[in-house]
This record gives C-alpha cells, structure tokens and sequence, in this order.
C-alpha cells in the first residue's frame, strides 16, 4: 500500500503501526475510525497518550508506575511493608491486586534473566532489591515469577543474592488450577501438588 | 481491572479501549508498550492522530481523504475525468489504486444504505454525485459497492438516480476469483460467471 491520499493519514498510519500486534492494515482501519468521530475524540486519544508517557514516574521503592515519587501502594499506611512479592511486570501486580489476597508491597524487576534476549541481571532491578532488603524490616520476599526456564533462572538468581541476609524466601504455590480436571493437568504441575501437598485444615480457614 | 497505579495510565488505557477492536487488555498492553519506549516515540504518535484528525479535508469533488481542497487523484490532470467510480469508502479507493488497472476518478459514498444501521441515502454523498454527472462531461458510472444486500439497495438507488441522465452505468465484475477452484465457489457466483462470461479472446490482449 502507498497510496494513503493523504500524508497525515499516511503518517498516522505508519505511528500507529510501530505498536506491537497492530499491522498496516489495523492502523489503516483505526485511522479511518478517528477521522469518522469529531474532533475531540482523536485529541483526547493524542494527548492521553502524550501526557501518560511524559509525566507518568516509577516508584523510587517499588519500581512501580506511579503518579507520584512513592507509588500507591508504598505510600499506603495499611500496606505491610515487612512482606516484599517480586513480580516481572506491572500486569502481575495488577493481577494480584484483583485477587485482594495480598496486603503486602511489591519490587517490580521489569523483565526476566534471559539471555536469548540479551536481559541480563543488571538490566533489571534486582541491585535495588538487594539494597532494599539489606536495609532491614523485611521479614519475606515472596518470588511471583513465571514458571519458564527464565523464570527459574531469576528465582535462582535473587535467591542466591538474598541468601545471606536475614530474610525468609518463599515462591507462589504452583498446583492444580482451580476448576480444574486432575486427567488433564500436565504431569510436572501434578507432581508438584502431590509433593507440596497443604493441610486440609489450612483450607478450611479461608 | 480498577487499579493501574496511576491515574494518567488509567486515563491512556481507556481512551485507547474506545478504538475498534481495541479491548481493556489490549489498551493495557499498548500502554505498557508506550512506556517502555523514549518520550519521542510517544508523541510522534500522539502528534499524528491530532494532527490527522485536525488537518484532514475532504475533496470537494470525490469526498476522498486530501490534504488539500482537491485530493491528489482529481488534481492530477493525468485521470480520466470521464469515468467515475463510486465506492463505499476510502479503502476501496487504495484497493482498486493498487491494481493499477484504474485510470479514472472516484465517488467516495461514505457507507452504503442500510436501513437497519439507520442510514439513508440522505447520510451518504449521494445527492452531490447526481450534481456532479449532471454538470456532463461524464461518460460512465462504475458501481463497485459490496455484493450484498446493503450494496444491492444502494446500486439500485444510485441507478433510479442516474438513469435519466446521459450516462452509462456500469458494475464491476463478479465471478470466481482468480486462482480459486471451481468446486468450492458458492452457486450464485459461478452461476453469475457463467452468464457473464467474456470472449477468450478479450482476456488475451491483457
């Protein structure tokens, strides 16, 4: 496609193209949709999108994005700040925020080791992490990485940098989904809840 | 989803989740992706769609997307001014551009009727159409509108519109799409390429 009729159409199309899972043919599809709405609908699109990326701020504690030098959740007094969860990104504290089952703070890393992607430790946050627990006042880091051999490797990792400070370590429960057949689990998941079997009683409480 | 950590991520996520086929998650991913990247690329994103939206015309003779009064097609003195194809919207224009079979202008409806979306002839560029053959110098209407029963209508409507003026009214062709086998095109398609069949001769001189 070459012809767009239009350089801003042409131009907006090709913006809008640089996100990722949108093609030239979305863009297109998206463009014509804002030139089919008034005026103010493409500039509160615009701007949002301006404003968001150059007033938005990461939590100087938690690396979370934050309106502010603290985010919410570290400048909340009720939080337990004695309890560290460490997540890959934004979405999983998002996720974790939903289930209402976690009153403690985050460190988001931004990323995974994986060196097929060249992300190293030092790309990520874990130095601060570090920091922040040798500080004191942390009694567990809870690790919410993804169950991939990346995740595996960043586990290993902080586990191994946190090791030596007074601080317990502990990873989410990895078992059978809720809701779930047992005939279809794959076999390493049901392994695993065999093996990290919990009390019934400890249910019961909930 | 309630919490983003911020108000200006929460108000990017849910200007974005107004454009088609654009979701909550979806918005949520492209925000994320937004962040990720420099200040510049977010704004030249942002830019564009203000801009677009804010400068776009529409040619006063076709309706089609310009930067200018007259788009690029009805200025260039090249077109064959003689033979106007009308179309639904925009894309078609790109589409039959990029054949490089085309060489007259266009007539861009904006939709076609369909009562049940409640739009009428009245809501589409039809009445400027029939302004514009009548001026003369027209020699042929072509009707590339959609094959089904909205395109249907509104060819009907545009030829009970046309018909007493001196001009031919042409539709494009339908028949069994090149490259596709015969045993799995739909019956009314085959039967119509059998009724419209053309002389073999005719195909060689392309």
């Amino acid at each position: 496609m070459n012809s767009y009729s239009s350089k801003l159409v042409e131009n907006a199309v090709n913006e809008l193209s640089r996100l990722p899972g949108i093609g030239k043919k979305t863009a297109l599809r998206l463009a014509l949709h804002l030139l089919k709405k008034e005026e103010p609908f493409a500039e509160a699109l615009g701007n949002a999108i301006i404003r968001m990326r150059k007033e938005i701020m990461f939590c100087r504690e938690c690396f979370n994005i934050s309106d502010a030098e603290l985010c919410e959740i570290c400048s909340n007094p009720k939080r337990n700040k004695e309890i560290i969860c460490v997540v890959e990104d934004i979405r999983d504290v998002m996720a974790i925020e939903n289930t209402g089952q976690y009153n403690g703070v985050y460190h988001i890393l931004g990323g995974i080791i994986s060196p097929m992607d060249g992300i190293g430790p030092n790309d990520l946050n874990i130095a601060a992490l570090v920091t922040r627990v040798g500080k004191g006042g942390v009694h567990e880091v809870i690790m919410a990485l993804p169950t991939t051999i990346e995740g595996d490797t960043t586990n290993f990792y902080l586990y191994k940098q946190l090791k030596n400070q007074e601080v317990e370590i502990t990873t989410i429960a990895r078992g059978i989904a809720i809701g779930d057949e047992l005939e279809y689990a794959d076999e390493v998941t049901l392994g695993r809840s065999i093996l990290n079997r919990t009390k019934y009683e400890d249910g019961l409480e909930n």
